[in-house]
C-alpha cells in the first residue's frame, strides 16, 4: 500500500501549475509527499469547495528594515509576517539595508538576527548604496555565499541612490557572483529638479508627489537599467512598475532576447493619483513611489499583467504610521511638505485578497495565473523554486485554502500589521483566504493567526546560473573576451 | 493508507506542467491517481533515469483521409497510429474530409469507422470545402454536437480552397456553434498566378514549388485570415506557420487581444528550400506547403517559438509514396512537373524526436516547453485538456518514457509509418522514446509496438465556450447587435 | 536687361516648394519664366496681400464617367472642370472605365473625346474589370504608349471587383509598361457578407452602409494589396484612406521600402458615419467608400498627414443627384435600402477649401504642406511634374491665388458642380481661392469662370521608371529571374 | 523690362527646394533676386554642364574653439573656413565653450573676436558645462538675445559632461529663452566603467576606443535625452547619431510627436571600427565619439536619412595633429592610451563630396535630399532659414557648382585645413565642387579660395519660437500649471 500522510486535504480544487486539479493533498512532515485521490492520512482536513493555491510569495516588502530617510519602519518580523500570514503570504523576501558608514557584514548579521523572530519563510535582498571596492569584492560575494542571491538599488532617494558608474559597479558584481539585480527606477535628477520648482511655487501637498514624479521619469530610468544590465549581461527585475507605457518598454527588452522581469503591486492596479488629492492630510495615505497613475489606463496594464510582461505582483509593504510620520513629519506645529513626507503604502496582508477580487473575481486571470504571480513567479526568479511557490510533490507544503465567494470589508483590523491605517480601508473584495498552511502545520485559520515567532525560516538560496557567455552581446561588446571584472 | 496502484512508474524524472518534478507516477485503471513518493502498485515500472513526459497530442496529422486532389493517402489508421504511439505520440486529430457532390453527415459517418482501427486514441477536424446553407446550418451545428469541436478550411489548393465570403460563412457558423476554425493560410490566386509563370518558361522541377508560394504569400493569407475572424469574433488556430516574418503578423493580432493562435511543424524548423533542389526527382521528397524557408533565418523562429507566439508543433502528416505520386504523378514516361506532385510528407513518428533533438537537446527550449508545443497546448486548444495532454492527477496515463541521452539516426524503417521514405533519413538526433503507455496500458517498449488496433478510442469534444460578448469589437463593428448569423 | 512678361503677378505671398517666399512671377506664353524681385511684365496683377499657391492637381475624380452600376454620372466635362476651377484645381485625373463587353480601344477613343470640352487640364486613370489576355498583352501597352501610365482597379463593387489572379495580372502588366496602379482597397465578401446579414434583418437605412464596411474590412484588403504589388514589385497608392487605422498598415510597407503611396479625401477628415444617420433620406447624402468614421479619431490620422504615410487629398468626386438616384434609386414607391444608393460625394469644387480651412486655417499643416498635399504630390506620383504642381520657372503657370482670411459659409451654388446638393452644406471655411490661373490665362476671378469649354488639354504622361531590379525581393522572390510576364 | 542682374549664372541645374530645374539665377548685390530663363547680367557665368547647389551649412564643426581636455584645436578660423568653402560649405556653425571659472560673458565675446577673421559666414552654439543660476538666469538669455538661439551640451566627457539635473536646468532655460538644445548623447559613467575595464587588462590600443563606448552607451544616452527634453519641452537635436539603432530611439520620439531632430556626420556612412584597428598608431586617425560601427550594418542608416529621421549631415570637423596630439599626447617615450588621445576627425572640406558621393552618385539620394542634408536642414532648424540654405528668391546668393562626373582622389592637401592627415586619403569619390560663391562673391574657383579673411559675417538668430503651449504633456506633466522656470 501507498504512505499513510501526516496530513491529508481533502475535497479542494487544488491550482496545480497547470491549473485547477481536484484531488487530494498529502503532507508528510514539512513536504507535500503526494497528490492523489483517496488519500489517507493521520489527520485530514475537509476543503471541500474551497481552493487550494501555494502559499503566496511576497518578495519585495519592507519588514523590520531601518528606513535610511525615515528611521525604523514601524513594522517588526513579528507583526509583518503576522499580516502576511492572515493575508496567505508564506514567505516573504524583505531588505538588508546598508547605509552610509556602515559595514555590510555588520547589518546583514543584524538583519540575520532579526529574523529570527518570523512567524514566516524569509529572507532579504542585500540593497547597495555605496559599492565600494570592498563591497563589490569582499561583501558581495560573501553575501552571496551566505545563501542572498539578489541585490536591490535605488536609482532615486536621497541616501540611497547610485550613480549609473556605481551602478554599473553593482551590476558586474552580480554578474561575477551570479546575483540578479532588482531596481527602483526613477530618475532622481528630475524628480529634484521638479520638487525645486513645485515647492518654490509653495505646491506642497500630497497631492504634488504625483506631479514630482511623472511617467516619464519612471520610464527613463527604467530603459537605462535595461541597457546598463545589458551592458554587463546581467539579470534585472524592475521593482514596482506602475503602468502600461513603462511595461512597453520592458517588453521590448524580452523581445530583444535580454533577461528583464517586470513587477508591479496592488497600488498601482487599485490606487489612482487622484487619491493623493483627498481632503487634509488624507493624501499622504496613498504616497508611494513611483506613484499611483489614472485608473482609467489600467487595462492596458492588466493586458501586460496577462501577457506575462509584468509577471511579478508583490506588495513593497512600507509601513510608517499615519500618525506618525505620514501625516506629518515634523511636530513644530506646521505640515510637512510633501517631500518630507515618507513613501510607501502598507500591503504585505492586503495583497493577495485584492489581486485575487480584482484579477480572478473580475475575470481578468484564472486562478493558475493568480497563482503565478503571487508564488510561483517570485519564488522562480529569487532562486526559491521548486520549494516555495508551487503545490507539487516534494515543494514545502505552504498551502493557503482560499474561499472563493466570501465577500469581505477591507478594514485596517483585519490586516493584522502594525501600522494605523491601510489605503484600502472600506474596499470590498471577493475571495478571502480562510487557512494558512506552512511547511504543513496550520499557521492562521479564520483569521487567527496560530504561528509563534521564530516558526519561520531563513530561505537559503544558490547563486543564480548564468546563461553560458554569448560572446557578442546584441550591441556588439564582446562579452567574452571582456568579462565584467574589477580591477584588483 | 493510500491506495494500492494497477500500475505505479518510479523513479523516472516526471515532466509536470510546473517542470520536471522527482517522484512516482500511480496509475489506476486507465487514469493517473497520484503523483508522489513511494507510491506502491501491483505491477511497479523502474524508470530511473528516463523522463516521463505526456503522450504526445498530434493535432494536425492526415491519416487514412481521401485527398481530394492525390486520392487516398498512403497512410491506414493503422500505420499512422502505429507510426504515432512508435514516436511517443498517443492521442492524434486527423480531418474528416468534405469533398464536392458528398454529405458531410456521410463522410463524417465513414470516418468514425474507420477510426475504430486506431491503435491511438484520436479524434478529427472537420474540413470544410462547400459551406452551403445546408452545411453551415445543419451540418456543422450536427457535427459539433457529436463531439467535433474544430473545422479545417484551405485558403490555396484547387479543389479545397474558399472564396472570402465561403470562408465567413463557415467562421460566423464556428462562432455560433462554439467551433475553433484551424486555417492552411497562403493565397491560392498568388499561388496560381506564379505558378503559371513558372510552367510557361520551363521552371518544372520540385525546387520551383518554393518559388510559386514564397513567404509573402503566406504572410498575406494569414494575416487576411485574422482580420475575417475578427469581423466574426471567431477563435483561429493559423496551421503551420513556415517562419518569423508570418509568427508577427500573429503576434501582432494577440497584442491587439484577438484569439488567434499559432502552429508550426519539424519540417519548417530542420527542413530548407534547398533540400528541393536535391539531384533528380529526390527533391519532391521535401515538398509540402507551405514550402520550407531558409534555415538560416530559423533562429528568430525558435524565439517566436520560446515566447508562445507560436505554441503547437504538430507534424502535419501527410503520406504519399516516393515510388508513386511523390515521384511522379503520372506513368507515362514523363516526369511530373511541380504543381503535380502531391504536398506534404510523413512526420507523425518523427515529430518528438526531432523537437526534443533540436529543442530540448540543443538548449532552445526546456523539458516543459516542450511537454507544452507537443501535448498541452494541443490538448488545451483543441478541448482535449485534461483528459490529454499532461501528467496530472485524474488526466489520462498517456504517458511517454524519454532516455535524452540517446543517440539515434532517424531511417525510414525506425519511423514504422506505411510510406516508403522520410525527408529525415540519416539525421541523427539525441533522445528518443523508450515506451509509451496509452491510458494506462503499456504500447510501445523499445521500438515494439504493441497496440492493437482498436486499442485507440475517439476522443469526443465539447463545444468552445465563447468569451462574453464584447459589444464593440476593435474595428467599431457591434458584435453584439449584430451576431453572426445566416438568414433562414 | 532681363525679359520683359506677357504677365506678371506682383506682391503675393508665393508658394514655393520650400515654403513662402515674398517675390513677383513673371509668366511669358503659359509657362513661368521667372520668379523675382521687381519684374516688369505687358500685364501686371497686383496680388498684394493674397497667397499664390500652385493650381491644385485633384488625382481621384469621376467626372462624365459612367458608372457601371448607376448609369451615366450627373458631371458633365464642362460642369465638372467648371467646379474644379472655381474651387482652385487647375488638372484633374478622371477615368476611362471599361464596362464588360466592352472593348478598352472604344472607351479610351470616346473618354477622350469627351475630355476635349474640358474648361481644365486633364488625364485619365484607365479603369481594368476585366483583365483578359488581350487587355493585359495589347490594351495596356496601348493605353501606356497613348500617354496614360496609371491604372484603376477595385477591389469591391459588383460589377468592378477583380479577384487577386486578375489583380496580379494587372500589376504584372504595370511593372513590364511602367505604370503605377491605383486601388480601392475594400474587400468586396466581407462587405457582401454583412449586407446580407443586416438586410437580412431589416437594417436598410443609409446609416447601415457604414455598418456593412467597417474599418477591419478596409484594413484587409490594403494589407492585401500591399502583399500582391511587393510580390511582382509594382508602385501602387492605395486610394481613399479613410483612418489611421489602416495608415498604418501603409507606413508599415513604406518603411520596409515598398513603393506604396495612400491617399485620402476630405470626407475622411470632416465628415464621420453619425452623417449618415441624419433624418429620412439625408444620411444617402454622405454616405461613400470606404465610408466616414469617427470623427474623434481623427487626429492620429492628421499625423499620419503631416508625417507623409498619407500624402495625396484628392476629392474622389463623385456626382449622384439627390433628388435622384441618391435618394431613392427605385421610383416605385418605396425607398431604397442601402445597398442600392450609389456611394460617392460631390466635392472637387469643395475639396481646396476644406483642406486649406481644416489643415492650414486651424494650424494643423503649413502652407507648403497644403501645396504638396494638394498639388505637388499628386502631380509627381502621376507623372504630371513639374509641368504640373508647383510654381517654379519652367512649369505651367497654373496659379491660384487665396485670401487666407476670407471666412465663407459653402452652399452648393457656390461650388459650381452640376449635382444639387454638397455634404458640406452649411459649414463655415476660412480660405478662399479668388483667383485662378490656368497656363497664364485668368480662368476664375471672384467665383465667376469665364473659361471656355475646351480650353483644357489632354495631360500625356511617361511611362513609370521603375527602379533597377532588385534580384531578390524582400519575400525571396527572385524577381530578376522571373520578371512579371504573361505566357505568349 | 526687367531688371539687369549684377551676377547670373546661366545653364546650370539649378536645385531648388522642389529639385532641379533649368533656369538662370540672377543675382543682385549679395541676394538672389530671380530665377528665369534668359536673364540677362553685368557679369555672366556659363555654368553648362554644372549642377548648382545651395552653398552648404555645416551647422557643427569644431573651428578655432579651445578644447577643455586638449588645448586649443589645430585649426584657425582662417584655415578651418578656407577647407569650408574649398568643399563648398558657405556657413559654418562652430562653438562657445565655456570651461571651468570661465565666464560667457567672456567667452562669448572673445569667440565673437575670433569669428571676425572667418572667410565663410559664421555662428556658434553657446556651449553649457556649468549652469548655475547665473548662467541659467543671466547669460543664456543674453547669449539669446545676441542672436545666438542654440546650446550645447555633453553627456560624456570629463570636464563638459552635465548631470541629469543640469542637463535640465539648461533644457527649462532653454525653454523659457527659444533654445533648441543639441546635445553629444553617451553615457559618461558607462564609458569611465569600461575604460577602467580594459585599461586594467592591458587593452590601451585605439581600437579599444570602440569597445569602450558601444552603441549601447548612446542609445541609452538618446533615449534619455529625449525624456528630459519631453518633459520640460524643450526641441532638441541629437547630434552625430552613429547607426540604425539610436535611430530607431528618434523616430519613436518622432511619432509620439516630440520636437527631436537627429543629425549624423559622414565619418558614420563612410568609416568603420575596424580602421581604428590599423596598424601602428594609425588607428588614432579615425577616432571620433560616438565610435564608428559595422560599415555592414550601413544600408539601414541610410534608410533613416532617407526617410528623414535623421535629417543633416555635419561634419563635427575636429582637428588634432597626427604629429601632435593624434598620435601620441604624451612625448615622454611611451604611446598614449586610447583614452588619452583626443576623439575627432577633420572633416568640414570633405562632408560635401563625401556625402554627394556615397549619396548621389551611388544612387541612394537625389539631388535635392542631399541639398536639404546638407544645406537646408541645417539652415531651417538653427535659424538662418530662408537667408541660408536654399536657392531661392531673397536669399543669400550662396551657390556652390559641381561637376557631378568628376572623379577626385582625396588627399589631405585638396581639403585645404590645417591639420596634417585626413581619414579619408586616398579614398576616390565621384563627384566634386568647382566654384563657391558666398553672398554673390566668387570665394573658391577651381580649388583656389579667393576669399579674404573677415569677409564672412556673424549670422545673428532669432529665438525659437515654441509652439503654443500643449497644457498636458504626453507623459501626464501639465507643462502649462507648470513651465520650466527657476527659483528667483
Amino acid at each position: 500500500m501507498s504512505p499513510n500522510y501526516d496530513l491529508v486535504i481533502k475535497g479542494a480544487t487544488v491550482v496545480t501549475e497547470g491549473g485547477p486539479r481536484q484531488c487530494d493533498i498529502g503532507i508528510t512532515g514539512e513536504r507535500i509527499a503526494a497528490l492523489g485521490e483517496a488519500l489517507e492520512g493521520t489527520e485530514v482536513v475537509d476543503a471541500s469547495g474551497l481552493i487550494a493555491l501555494p502559499g503566496g510569495v511576497d518578495s519585495h516588502c519592507h519588514i523590520d528594515q531601518v528606513d535610511p530617510q525615515n528611521g525604523h519602519g514601524a513594522e517588526s518580523m513579528i507583526s509583518g509576517t503576522r499580516a502576511a500570514l492572515a493575508g496567505g503570504t508564506t514567505s516573504i523576501i524583505s531588505f538588508i539595508s546598508q547605509h552610509a558608514g556602515e559595514e555590510i557584514a555588520d547589518v546583514f548579521a543584524e538583519s540575520l538576527r532579526r529574523g529570527e523572530t518570523s512567524l514566516a519563510d524569509y529572507t532579504f535582498h542585500q540593497i547597495i548604496s555605496d559599492p565600494t571596492d570592498k563591497v563589490v569584492l569582499e561583501d558581495i560575494p560573501m553575501v552571496v555565499a551566505a545563501g542572498i542571491r539578489s541585490l536591490k538599488v535605488f536609482l532615486t532617494y536621497e541616501d540611497a541612490h547610485l550613480t549609473d558608474r556605481e551602478f554599473l559597479r553593482v551590476l558586474a558584481a552580480a554578474h561575477r557572483e551570479g546575483c540578479m539585480v532588482t531596481v527602483h527606477c526613477e530618475n532622481y535628477d528630475a524628480i529634484g529638479f521638479l520638487t525645486e520648482q513645485l515647492l518654490a511655487q509653495g505646491m506642497v501637498e500630497p497631492k504634488y508627489h504625483a506631479w514630482s514624479r511623472p511617467e516619464v521619469v519612471e520610464r527613463e530610468a527604467t530603459y537605462r537599467t535595461i541597457c546598463l544590465a545589458e551592458l554587463v549581461d546581467t539579470p534585472i527585475q524592475i521593482f514596482h512598475v506602475s503602468c502600461h507605457e513603462v511595461a512597453e518598454e520592458i517588453e521590448r527588452a524580452q523581445k530583444r532576447g535580454l533577461k528583464v522581469w517586470g513587477e508591479t503591486c496592488p497600488q498601482y492596479i487599485v490606487l489612482g493619483a487622484k487619491d493623493m488629492d483627498r481632503p487634509g492630510r488624507e493624501g499622504a495615505k496613498y504616497m508611494c513611489s513611483p506613484a499611483p497613475r489614472d485608473p482609467a489606463n489600467v487595462e492596458p496594464f492588466w493586458d501586460d499583467i496577462r501577457r506575462g510582461v509584468i509577471d511579478v505582483i508583490s506588495s513593497d509593504h512600507s509601513a510608517f504610521f499615519f500618525s506618525g510620520p505620514k501625516n506629518s513629519k515634523e511636530v513644530n506645529g506646521t505640515d510637512a511638505d510633501f517631500s518630507q513626507i515618507p513613501n510607501g503604502v502598507p500591503g504585505v496582508g492586503s495583497r493577495m485578497p485584492l489581486v485575487f477580487s480584482e484579477g480572478v473575481s473580475k475575470g481578468r486571470i484564472d486562478l493558475e495565473t493568480f497563482a503565478r504571480l503571487t508564488a510561483t513567479n517570485p519564488a522562480r526568479i529569487f532562486g526559491l523554486y521548486p520549494k516555495k511557490g508551487a503545490i507539487g510533490v516534494g515543494s514545502d507544503a505552504d498551502i493557503v485554502l482560499w474561499d472563493a465567494n466570501r465577500k469581505v470589508t477591507i478594514t485596517n483590523a483585519l490586516l493584522q500589521h502594525a501600522v494605523d491605517y491601510t489605503p484600502y480601508e472600506g474596499m470590498e473584495v471577493t475571495g478571502w483566504p480562510v487557512a494558512t498552511y506552512l511547511r504543513g502545520k496550520l499557521s492562521m485559520k479564520d483569521g487567527v493567526v496560530c504561528a509563534e515567532p521564530g516558526q519561520g525560516q531563513f530561505l537559503k538560496r544558490e547563486a543564480y546560473e548564468l546563461a553560458t557567455p554569448r560572446g557578442i552581446t546584441p550591441n556588439g561588446f564582446n562579452a567574452a573576451k571582456l568579462p565584467p571584472q574589477e580591477k584588483k
